[in-house]
């Protein structure tokens, strides 16, 4: 007896060699998916979901995400960078308080179910209330609380971001079957040091870690980095055995090509975040030119401060378009490759290619559903295009993880949303405002 | 008595000099917006809305939109131009009948009007048809049949686009209040001759109408008139008199400096459609440059093929994100700016400054209400950045246009959505397949 039954639905399976089918049924039991196929299983379902209108894809993975700064959604918008952090940013970051970011941890999270994300790898700090709270929402997440040493007193073993990972390892590492993991995390080339790079991708290859970094974002700190010690800052973390273990590498937007190439020698994976780096005036990350060395590409959200919202669904059409606009040549990233970076490539990213980023038989349970019953959806003629160039996240009706609902119809089923509100309301926008 | 009384309600009034209400009252009477405050009217009304949770702005204005072309929504993506516009796009051309054009027209008019935009510049053929409709659905519109004149054999007197233009000036020019108009138009520089730009440009000035035409869309286009001509395209419309009536230029992607001021000269509006031109690889428009120039810019979804919707919303915060990303300056177009291009700009572009744009006591009422109770719109810190940065045509609730109401919490009151979709079925579908 399956647990859930998708009868007659369009379903995407992200499987290349027949990534459509047109009208199909797909199973789930245990969490697991147990049946994908044109024709309907033998075997009865505890609930059948018609699929009229509907189509159903894998669930989505964003791969760079600071969740909880949604809670300054809005708040420092169109500042110059420098201003930006550091007279709006920083300073609130520094009063935020464990409830406060937890508060924006829950309207994150509940912003990324509604809008069909299923997985996420959250780079903040106050990360052990995040994996609680993970745990208790249903949403995948891998967690980083990154490391930074500007202060000369810095003391690795005493650390906050380090003491912060030891305990998510201890206490929260693989939970419920590998849902929630820790990530090592080194905030970026120019906030550390080798030293410090080096303790921290000890703790990451001995836990069998992704990192978790910030690399060459803005033009500055890449051109600073190659002024002051002669290399670049890919070149920095890979001679100091950063790259030795899997990556998530953020933005990459001023990568070289030698860059690219020692990122695709090293498995480093480039988190691209194009609404970010536009908003934030970085630039435009060439990530045809990184797959073509062969990178993994996937993409991110970044935090609300730079977006301002946790939608995927618009940062996969943003970066189809930019490699179109910017190559000139609009065959470049093209539907079904765009729609790669938000499922297969995410979750090859976040160490989970054998568990999520396809519906196939085996893997896990992440799925959602789109509605196409809307004007700005119909026709369709290739349901790629019309995930990629038409659909948003507003256009998810019902998000799936491990065979949980977590939301349907308008319906968040394991979050409060009014008592969110609340919270973000009592315990985070007092140290904003 | 008012007709409706909006109550407690956040208002964007688009007033250089108080854009925004943070919360207030808008009353509308007979089509008009009769009382803009703080402080509630006297009188009654018919209709009282809450405004709890809820922001009221002006309704969107498109300026440059080839709406029967939702037919082919997804039909054709990823191809490179010239296969794209010869093999795909100019064969379904051929074939379309006026029957498939007008259900498309109703599938992209009940698209905008969900997604709030409440004024179009609709450049496309069968344009009697699409106006009679526009009259029925409410739906403000400009509308235009450009001339193209590739064939040697091209007579103006006996143009279809020509007679069309006649037609919808004898008929429906200017009906019901201004709000359904004709506009002149030829389609480019590089598909007819200055004598028909002459021709044309008579009969704008004669009718006191806008003249809508592309310009400079790709790199070849604006290569090729220089290399042939000696002047670029808008040197060549400016020197024979097509810039001597008010012009919306769509795209301007090319456009030298010298161009601008041409156009800024000349009172000439760039319609700017920053997705579509990504999407076919032509570029990003300076627009930033254009307007520190004295140009006018506003904003189009131009056609469904190139995109693939017809949500403003995503082209407000495309255009705001891209020259912010590519002038390397965040400060650039910043939230209100980038708003003024969906609004005020497009208003002054269509010849409908002293109509709509702004929520204004005598202005028109074409009024959108957004549902910002929605994780991704929480929390508002200034509900320009809310709009600009957040939000997307799905939060639209409710779009009244002179008054009437359109659209309302999912339910389309002037169309029947259901029965377009049969008509792109049965009229259009089967010419494009």
């Amino acid at each position: 007896m399956l647990d859930i039954l998708f009868t007659d639905i369009t379903i995407i399976t992200m499987e290349d060699d027949k990534p459509v089918i047109n009208r199909g049924f797909v199973g789930v039991i245990g969490g697991k998916i147990a049946h994908v196929s044109e024709t309907a299983p033998e075997e009865g379902a505890a609930r059948k979901i018609s699929g009229k209108d509907k189509l159903i894809m894998p669930g989505l993975v964003n791969t760079h995400a600071h969740t909880a700064m949604c809670i300054m959604r809005g708040y420092a918008d169109d500042y110059a960078l420098h201003d930006w952090l550091y007279k709006k940013i920083f300073p609130v970051e520094s009063r935020l308080t464990e409830q406060a970011v937890l508060a924006g941890v829950k309207l994150g999270f509940a912003e990324m179910i509604r809008f069909g994300t299923t997985s996420v790898s959250d780079m903040y700090f106050y990360q052990l209330a995040a994996a609680k709270f993970a745990l208790e929402c249903g949403i995948r997440a891998n967690l980083s609380n990154a490391v930074l040493a500007l202060s000369p007193d810095f003391d690795f073993e005493t650390d906050r971001a380090v003491a912060e990972l030891r305990e998510l390892l201890k206490s929260f590492h693989g939970a419920d079957g590998r849902r929630v993991r820790a990530d090592a995390s080194i905030h970026a080339q120019y906030t550390s040091t080798p030293d410090v790079w080096k303790k921290t991708a000890k703790i990451a290859r001995d836990n069998r870690l992704i990192m978790h970094l910030h690399l060459s974002e803005t033009k500055r700190e890449h051109e600073e980095c190659v002024a002051q010690l002669g290399k670049t800052p890919a070149r920095m973390f890979y001679e100091n055995g950063v790259f030795g273990v899997p990556v998530i590498a953020a933005h990459c937007t001023w990568l070289s090509e030698e860059d690219m190439e020692i990122c695709a020698e090293s498995g480093v994976s480039c988190a691209h975040n194009p609404v970010s780096n536009l908003k934030l005036g970085s630039g435009i990350a060439r990530i045809s030119q990184m797959q073509k060395l062969g990178m993994n590409v996937s993409l991110g959200t970044d935090g609300c401060c730079s977006n301002n919202t946790h939608d995927l669904f618009e940062e996969i059409k943003a970066a189809a378009l930019l490699q179109k606009g910017t190559t000139g040549d609009p065959t470049v990233l093209n539907a079904y490759s765009a729609l790669k970076l938000a499922t297969v490539n995410g979750a090859k990213a976040q160490g989970r290619e054998n568990e999520i980023g396809r519906i196939r038989e085996g893997f896990d349970a992440d799925l959602i559903v789109l509605d196409l019953d809307a004007p700005h959806l119909y026709p369709v003629f290739d349901p790629l295009s019309t995930v990629v160039y038409g659909a948003r996240g507003s256009d998810v009706c019902m998000t799936v993880v491990k065979g949980k609902v977590l939301y349907e119809n308008g319906e968040h089923k394991t979050i409060d949303i009014e008592r969110v509100y609340d919270e973000v309301e009592k315990y985070a926008l007092p140290l904003v405002k």
